[in-house]
């Protein structure tokens, strides 16, 4: 099997996905991408950018000022998914009403947790 | 925050994404799909379709014969989803060995675990 499945996992779970979408507007701080990806918490964003950095999707730079300043930016290979990744996003924001239809159907069907025969 | 961040993390998770990319070949049985989803266990698969079979992609049929037979199809809404898919599986493909060097990097830059001020 591909070694590319767990790629494609990682580049499209939900906060990889919104970070690396935020960051499509250029250069970030911690913070500005905090607010930006509403919902994450500290630790969270501070795992999400670290895997995106150790995968070579996006780079930390840190300015000598005072504070320091940190910043994050996509690498040319983070700029190579946005691409895909925004169809795949623009679908779901397309069909997430039709799906979720079909799970209260799916589930009004089942109300006891009766399990179908499978 | 839009309610379809769940959607893509769900459809591009790597069992769903796989087994929406065999069933782009048209409907199949579970047997069959388990040998094409090289490694996927059958709890897992179970699981899978019942997810994909929840969320509208995928419809389940069974037809009367003896024994049995079941077959899984992708839905109208499953379909819309695979070019998307395609392309960001297609990205995957072609970058894996990018960002496993990548990693490598990183990973020899931090030998014993130091944790980078962040």
């Amino acid at each position: 099997m591909c070694p590319c499945r767990d790629l494609l996992d990682m580049v499209a779970s939900k906060w990889t996905a919104l970070a690396i979408g935020a960051l499509e507007d250029g250069p970030m701080r911690f913070g500005e991408l905090k607010r930006r990806l509403d919902g994450i918490s500290q630790k969270m964003l501070t795992q999400t950018l670290r895997t995106l950095e150790r995968d070579g999707l996006v780079t930390r730079t840190v300015y000598p000022s005072v504070p320091l300043r940190v910043e994050y930016e996509l690498t040319s290979l983070g700029r190579s998914v946005t691409e895909p990744l925004a169809a795949l996003r623009s679908w779901a924001q397309r069909n997430y009403e039709s799906v979720a239809e079909a799970r209260e159907t799916f589930d009004a069907a089942e109300p006891l947790g009766l399990e179908p025969a499978r």
